[in-house]
Order: structure tokens, then sequence, then C-alpha cells
């Protein structure tokens, strides 16, 4: 028999000395929907005793906690993020979840496959292998978004690419599978990435899933998606909607994202319709850096969660199956045995909150390590080294000046497109509108707060970008650049003038990826995003301080946006109606697809 | 992409014609705790659409069946059953349970193991393989269950044969590890089949199941044995128990067989303390002939919970709780991703009740296929042919005599211990008993109640025996044999004298097993065993005639026991308290451990 369970019985019988006793503790056992008083007691990297007090067999190396009542909780399982979006490197991206009472996170890294590929993800693996974080990764499905004629990113992960991916440990399924009407429509080279992960589960122990992503889809079209084996959805915004995918099979996320808010309405229908919650899970899917470090994570969910449920009269549905809903749901949808409760020879992951109510953390246990304890001082991960590509990965060869965001045009009356946003919303609108040209060119005009925007390819050298005209974006005066442009990542620049779009991307060329804001062909703030053009490598406060200031400094030129930076990011993704810009054109998303279509009409 | 994901898509879009439609539903989505009215549409063995009605989409091969309003359920999983109490062959055992709307059985050959071993489960897992009942086996890990010097079965199951049973795909786990003691005090054979169901973890991709039995185990040797690994229980009986098992991490099975039915109790406790049903289960474990055809499966356990359920005033538990333990919840345990809800793409194992309160079967539909429907001729299963060795596994050679069973004693008074029955309970207790022998001899007393008792050894071909006294059992005249005798099934005779002793075993070396029934030299009632004497080759309602006819003609000799068969059946059972009698000895089952103890003292 393998030592480790001969230690566990003989540990359990008080026959040699456990590592960690926690006392006292207010236990939250999921799986009989109680709090029970007691201790838990932990040898090696898992619990191997409950309830009982193991204290009398205690040795000198063993460590006893007094909890003093406080809730011990299960570890929380973050089921679907894309950590990208904190900004943060993996490494502090850990320290700060852990911090929140996550020790588990199964993480979509689909941005940085998007900059750098398969072995952007393969770095980001071995980043993580060195957090206490429990890390798992879901190889991204749908990079890049389109593609082809219509954009090109830094890599394409193909289903070689997944094929060869799946054989890493941590790698535990197919990532959200954004290309639902290429499933239902059975093209070919996504069904071959579901195709790879069924036969990956021939050698594959634990049962790979295949996760989800279908905003609105219904009816047959959704038994059709559902047909493919994908098991999971995330993008639910309306009650019925999450009842008609959970009736039909899917486990379903509610998502609790620092933009993309579903969970609260979602939960509300839940309680109300009395919806049974054990296939509902609770994911973040986008965080960023702010709202995790002065909000916090699944945590904080659990606050908003638990505050809405006490609002109720009588519900059916109780504080255990919120929990269950960031713990032991998540575990079942994930096959993870020995994760996600309380029980004898599960992994020592314990979030220990002062309640469950204000959630607020108190300590972490990871992997039978205490990680954190608030008011003590707890050893940091040392640095992660990252190797050049990581952090060189804004490679434009060419010399920008303002002459290249000239448009051009000869008419009296010019209509064009312009992208029209729509406030905190992702999607964008086609708006054709009417330009009076001036000396043969087509001139931003602050008092209709229609702007230039340029994307400039930032992968491939050439440097090939295109330019077109942003309605709604604020500025009046200067310009702003960033490198986080989804699905691409190319350099994108908004300006109200192209002498600072042009100085803008030249401060971002020398960063080597980040956020730029330029006033009068000056730097005014910026934050440095080394990691791929995504993320900092500085301390996480740093980064949060360095948000706040670019932030600001958009403000000051006059810019409105609650969140500038993220609705920018997603000017670039073709994917999403309506009108969209690419390092190659402009795209306009039609009910038959995604067409070119050109500035000037 | 595998044609049948492609194919499934194309049918759920209407492209191709679906298999069976199941019109007119009302469907029990145990996902969301909902009924649901609408289609079940099946292609090949799998759910391709739910709800919308695809009956538009029909060829000529399609069946289209209208529900009327029934109910469909997920079909019924049985997690832990000895399939052999049924007494009927698994070929008869199979059509009879899937009319009851189970479509899923976890086997544990436990008793055929301690006749044939190895090849006695191979055999079994073959002609399962040819029924339409989804059928797994589990690895019975104590065959026997003491051995060496206190009793000889048939076999010997030992960790060599765990490891090379495992390789089987239908095989998933290893079954009940009734030597709890051995596993809290580390003994290396148990804690070897335990290890090497681990490593099998290793190469199938399914996660092995290591199931429990450990009545009234609790604190930390309850702690102790879960450690080792050890994941669900069926031998509770009190409420406290379950809770604290369920609390430490062991999944709870309520027990619901023939004789031990500890369900309503559970149940009873669950509902007023509102525990959390999730990792609850219903099973079996053992169910004789009659109540298995005339009372029904997990249909008849489904009829009764729910009964007892309406019976209370607001429990937060609802018919979805109920219908979870025989469905979803059996399903998580043995991780069956596809099995236990009634959802896209998972296996079409459907059973169709007249309603969620009578349980009347209606229908079955096992992996796509009608299997059963009442008032319907359904096709029957080809008898399955046994080999010799099953049919022919009453081995002794030795030629018996009534001078055999002769008790000599030359004392005045003999005192001697007697095997005191407990009614309706499998427990005994040594009594004391004060004898005057006439002629040197100690006969059956009827009057007193205390009759002769000897089992044979009737695999080692050498007949060796042991004689005892028996109190309780009721006979007046006559006397009964029977091969069926936990665990290692020698052959049991009681009488009231040795005469008809001796012709009741000559009548079951005749038949190749079964239960005999003798009268003044003369056979007046037999069931055939001819199965590994364990269980009858002739069809189920022949084999229930046989089984009411031996009980009526024990009843006619006096008896008074409600299930004497049964009763007389655990009395070789060295392993339960207080007194046995084993083909080796009186065997005393004291707080150290079994003792061989003397009839006379």
């Amino acid at each position: 028999m393998d030592d480790r369970y001969e230690r566990s019985i003989r540990c359990s019988l008080g026959e040699i000395a456990p590592d960690l006793v926690l006392r006292n503790a207010s236990i939250v056992d999921v799986m009989s929907g109680k709090i029970r008083h007691g201790a838990i007691t932990i040898k090696g990297r898992r619990i191997v005793g409950l309830y009982e007090d193991y204290t009398e067999y205690a040795d000198r190396h063993t460590r006893i906690i007094d909890l003093e009542g406080r809730f011990a909780v299960p570890g929380l399982i973050e089921p679907h993020i894309h950590m990208e979006s904190s900004m943060l490197t993996f490494s502090n991206f850990a320290t700060v979840v852990l911090q929140h009472g996550t020790t588990t996170v199964i993480n979509d890294p689909h941005e940085l496959a998007n900059v750098l590929g398969k072995r952007g993800i393969r770095h980001i693996i071995n980043e993580a292998m060195d957090t206490n974080l429990r890390s798992y990764f879901t190889v991204p499905s749908c990079v890049p978004a389109l593609g082809g004629e219509f954009e090109e990113s830094g890599a394409v992960i193909s289903s070689d690419d997944v094929k060869s991916l799946l054989l890493y440990n941590n790698i535990i399924g197919l990532g959200e599978v954004m290309n639902y009407p290429g499933v239902v429509h059975c093209f070919p080279d996504i069904l071959a990435k579901i195709s790879e992960t069924y036969r990956a589960r021939g050698y594959k122990k634990n049962n790979l899933i295949i996760d989800g992503h279908c905003p609105t889809l219904k009816g047959k079209e959704l038994t059709a998606y559902i047909n493919a084996g994908i098991m999971g959805d995330h993008e639910c915004s309306k009650g019925e909607e999450l009842e008609e995918k959970l009736s039909k099979g899917l486990y379903v996320m509610l998502r609790d994202g620092s933009s993309a808010q579903n969970m609260e309405e979602l939960l509300d229908y839940v309680i109300e319709k009395d919806i049974d919650t054990r296939r509902l899970l609770i994911c973040s899917d986008d965080k960023n850096p702010h709202d995790l470090i002065s909000k916090g994570h699944l945590d904080h969910s659990l606050r908003k969660a638990v505050a809405l449920l006490k609002s109720k009269k009588n519900p059916r549905i109780n504080v255990f199956d919120i929990i269950r809903m960031v713990t032991m749901n998540a575990a079942e949808f994930f096959d993870f045995k020995y994760l996600g409760k309380l029980s004898i020879q599960s992994r020592a992951d314990i979030a220990i909150f002062d309640d469950i109510e204000s959630f607020r953390p108190f300590a972490t246990i990871a992997n039978g390590k205490l990680v954190y304890m608030r008011d003590e001082i707890m050893p940091y991960f040392h640095e992660y080294s990252h190797p050049s590509y990581i952090l060189n990965s804004v490679n434009i060869d060419r010399d920008f000046s303002p002459a290249d965001f000239r448009i051009s045009s000869n008419a009296k009356i010019q209509k064009a497109r312009v992208i029209k946003l729509i406030k905190d919303q992702i999607v964008t609108e086609e708006s054709i509108e009417e330009f009076v040209p001036v000396n043969g060119e087509i001139k931003a005009n602050v008092d209709s707060d229609i702007l230039k925007i340029a994307v400039i390819n930032r992968h491939n050298h050439k440097g090939n970008f295109t330019v077109g005209l942003i309605k709604g974006f604020g500025l009046k005066e200067g310009a702003v650049a960033s490198t986080v442009g989804h699905d691409s990542h190319n350099l994108g620049v908004i300006g109200t003038n192209d002498a600072d779009m042009d100085v803008a991307i030249e401060e971002i060329k020398k960063m080597q990826g980040g956020i730029a804001v330029v006033k009068n062909g000056r730097l005014i703030a910026s934050m440095e995003l080394r990691f791929a053009g995504l993320m900092s490598v500085e301390e996480p406060s740093q980064a949060v301080k360095a948000h706040l200031l670019v932030d600001r400094a958009y403000k000051e030129l006059g810019g409105t946006l609650s969140s500038a930076f993220l609705t920018m990011g997603f000017l670039q993704l073709p994917v999403i109606p309506e009108l969209k810009i690419t390092d190659k054109a402009l795209v306009k998303m039609t009910p038959t697809g995604p067409e070119k279509v050109s500035l000037l009409l």
C-alpha cells in the first residue's frame, strides 16, 4: 500500500504526530450541509482528521492554530478565468488570489496564446507550477478569433497544437469553444479540436472537459452545440437562458467579472424559481487588477451572493448551496475527487474566513501549507525569470510618422463608417457619418467626439496597420495607446491628432508593451506591461497604482468612459458585432458572417 | 471528429432522421429539479434531442411513442447488490430489474467468488455482457470472510487476483471492504488489495471506487478507515451514524434490502434534520426472488421513499432529491458522466413510470433500445449456456450416514454451546444449555426447540464437517438442507433427527445445489439451485414458486421463522457475532477476534 495512506491511517489513530491542527473551527460541511464545530488535522498534503481533536498527539514539529470559531470553508475553485486580465504575472496573480481563499484556478490563457502561442502557454504552465496555487489550464480553442484575411495575431493554435498541449498533466481540457456557429455547422477545424480532446481522454486519467461559450444560443441550435460534447457555459445573461442550458445538460457558470456581471441577476432568478444549484458554478472570466486586489476574488462573489440570498424570504436554497458553487460543484465538473470539500483524505486546501457573511479572509491553507494568515508576514515567492521573447513582444520594425494616420478625401461631403461605442458594452454599432474634408483630409473632431483610431500589427515586424474613426471615446486632447486588444492584441491607438498618436506608438515601442497616455507630444502617464504586452512584471500594488494613473490621465484628457482601456481592448475583436478594426481591415459582422468594409463610402 | 458526434449534431438539426422519439413526456429533469413537458429524441445509444419535438424529421425507420404525459426518469442505478440473493441467473435477473426501470447495476459477486473464485466472476461478467442491463462489477475484497483455520470456502481472492480482475473494462473497483478491523490495524493483506486498486487507477480511465462496509464504526477508527481511501458505506442503521459518515467524506447508501431495511428510518432522519442528500444513494444489497418480482426493485424503494416524504410537513428535501438518490448521485459516485440524468448526449437509459408517486413501470429504454413496455410481448434473451463447473458445484465425495451427526457424551448432565437465533437478525448469541444425554448421546429436543446443525464442505471433495446445536429454528419434525451459506456457501443442514438430515444431504447432492426439505426420510419440497449452488437456472416465476414451496414445507414441519432459509444462510458467517458454525469448527467472535470453541463444555 502507498505509504501515504498508511501514514494517514496511523496519524488518525494517534500513532504518529500530525503536521498541522486547526482547532476550534466552525467547519463548513458542504457534503451534508451543516456547520460542525471541531478540529481539522493535516498530515502532509491531506486532511487526515475531522472534528475530533488531535492536539494531544502533536509533537514539536506540529503547528497548532486556534481559529477561535472562525469558519473553515473548502478552498475556493475558480472554474474559468483569463488571468491575463488581472495584468499580473502568474506568480503575482497566485499570491493575490490565495489571500482571498482561492486555492484552485482553471485558467484559459487565451490572450497569451494569441500573442505567443504554444510557447507562451508552456511558459505560464511552468511558472504556475512554482506557485502555491493549484493551477490548471485549458487549451484555448479559438486562436485567433477569426484570422485569415481579417486579422493577424501573434500565433495560431491548431488542432495539432491542441493534441500536443493536452499531454501536459495540468492541462485539463479544451477552453471555451467560442466558435459556436462553427460547431453547429460542423466546421472541420473546430470539430477537429474537440475531437483531439475526446481522443486524449483515452490516455489521460481525468475526464477532460470541453468548455463552452454560447451567448443567447437556444432551441435546436443549442441542442446541436451540446451534442458536440460541450459541457459548460458562462455566457448566460438571462434566467430563461440559464434554465434551458441547465436542463439540456450544460453546467452553468454564473459570471461575476469586472465588466461582465451576470451573477446577481441569474442568482436572483435561480432563487425565485427554485432552480436546483448543484450544476451551477461561479466564475470570474475577467477581473481587472483593481477589483482583484481591492474587492477580492471569489470571496467577493460569495459576499454578494449571500447578501442577495439573505434579502429573500424563505428561500429553499441555502448558504451551503451558494458555497458549493465555488467548491463542490466546481470539483464535480472538473472531476477533482479530492477537492471542493473538507473530508477525510481531501487535499488540505482550506479557506478560513471570519464568518460566512462578510467572508473576510483570515488564512489560507494550500496543499497542506499555510500560505496566508492575516497580520502575519508570509514568505513571498521568488521572482520568476521570464525569457526575452516574453519581455519583448512589441515587434514593429516600421517607423511611424503622423502622416501615416492621414485620412484623405477630395469629396465635398465625405460619408464614412464610424465605430460607435455603446456605454459599458463590448458590442459596437456602425454609424455612417458625414464629414467635410479640410485640405483633402478628414480629421478627428472633438466637438462631435469622433476620434481617429489605428491598429498596428505588433507580431510580424511589418507593422501593417489600419486607420479608422471612432465615436464616444471622449478624449478632448492627446492620444492613448495600448498593446491589450482582444484577441490578437495588436497595438491600438486612439487620438485627437496624428502627432500625439505617433508619439504614443513610440512610447509603447520603448516600453515594449503597455498603456501610454500622451498630451502635446509628451508622455503624461504609462503602465508598463512587459509580459507579452499584457501583464505587468511589477508588484501587484504597483500595477494597480499604474493602472489608476493611466486611467486618471485619460480622464484629464477629457475621457468619460468608466473603463476606457477595457473598452478599447475589445475594439479589435471582429467576431463581436457590429463594426471593429484590426491590423488588416475594418470588419463588419453581418448576419451571414464577417465582412471587410471600407472606411469611406 | 468521431462520426457519432457529427451524427448527433446533424440529427438535432433535423438533417438526418432519429431512431426513437418519445413524445408527450413529463421529463424529470434532475439537473435543475423540474418536471418539463416535451419530447426525448434518441439516435443510436444517445439522447440527441430534449423538449423540442423531432417527429417531423422521422423517417419510416423511426419509432415514435406517445407517452401521454407519463414520467420519464433517468434509468435507475443500483449501486450495490449481490445479485446471487435473487437466486436468478444474471440473464434472468437482468430481465426482471429492467422491467422495473433499473438500467445500470453495480454487482458485487461476492457469493459466487466464494464458491468459484476468479473463473466464476469471469463467467458472470461474460453472461452480463449478453444482457441489455448496463452491468458493472466490483472485485469482492474479502473472500473468504475469515478462512485459514476457521473455514474453507471454494476459492480465495488474493491481491494478485484483484490486480488481474481490475483489468476487465466493466470491473469498476473494489467491493465492500468488510474487513474494517483489518484496515484500521493496517493488516497487509487487505491493504494490498486496496493498494492494487489505487495502482489500477493509473491505467484505467474511470476513477475506480473502493466501496466500504463498516457498521457502527465511529470516531477516530472511522476516520482511520476512511483514510485508507474507502469511499462509500451501506451499513448505516442509525441517523447519527449516517451523519458522521457523510460529514467525514463517505457516500452513504441507504439500504433497502429484503432483510436489512434501513432506508426508511435513515430517510426519516435525513428529512427531519435537513441533511443534504447529494451524497446519499439507495441500494438493495440483497433482494430475494419473491420481493424482486412481486414488489420490484429500486422502483419499490422510490415508492416507499416518496410516500415517506409526502407524510412530512414542508420538508426542504423534495421528490427530485429522492429520485437523484437512484440516478444522478449514483452516477457521480461511480463517475458515470453520461448516466443518471436526461441530458443531451446522455446514454439513452430511460425509465418510464405512470407517475412519480406510484412509480408503476410503463416502459424501459436501455442504451437506446426499448427493452420493456407494459402489455407488449418483448423479445426474450436466449438462454445462456453454463459450463459444467458452474452446474456441478456440490463436490462431496464422502458418503454420509446418520451416525455422522451423533453427539456423544458420557456425562450425566452435559453443558453445551448452542447457537441461539435472534428474530430477524443475522447476529446470534451463544447460549450455554444443559443436556441429559440418553444412551451416551445428546439428541435434538423439539420441545425446547434445540435442533442439530451440521455444515459440510462442498468444495474440496473431502466433505469435512462440523456438528452443532441450534435454538430457535422451530422445526418439529424432519430436516432442511441448503447450499446457500454465507460466505463460504458450504452445505448446511438442520434437523430434528439424524436420519432426515442424512436424506436431505443426499437430495442436495443429487440436485447439485439448492434447498431440500425432508420429512420421515422423504423429500417433500425442493428448490434446485444449479448455478453454483446459489441460483436457479429456471425462469424467474418458477424460481419464485419453488422458493415459496420450500418455505411452505418448512412451515409444515413446524417452522416459525419468517425467512428461514435466509436466516439459515448466515449461520456459517464467522465474522458476525456471536456463535457460528463452519465446515471446520464452531467459531465464537470475541472482542479480540474469532476463536474456535468446543461444542461440549
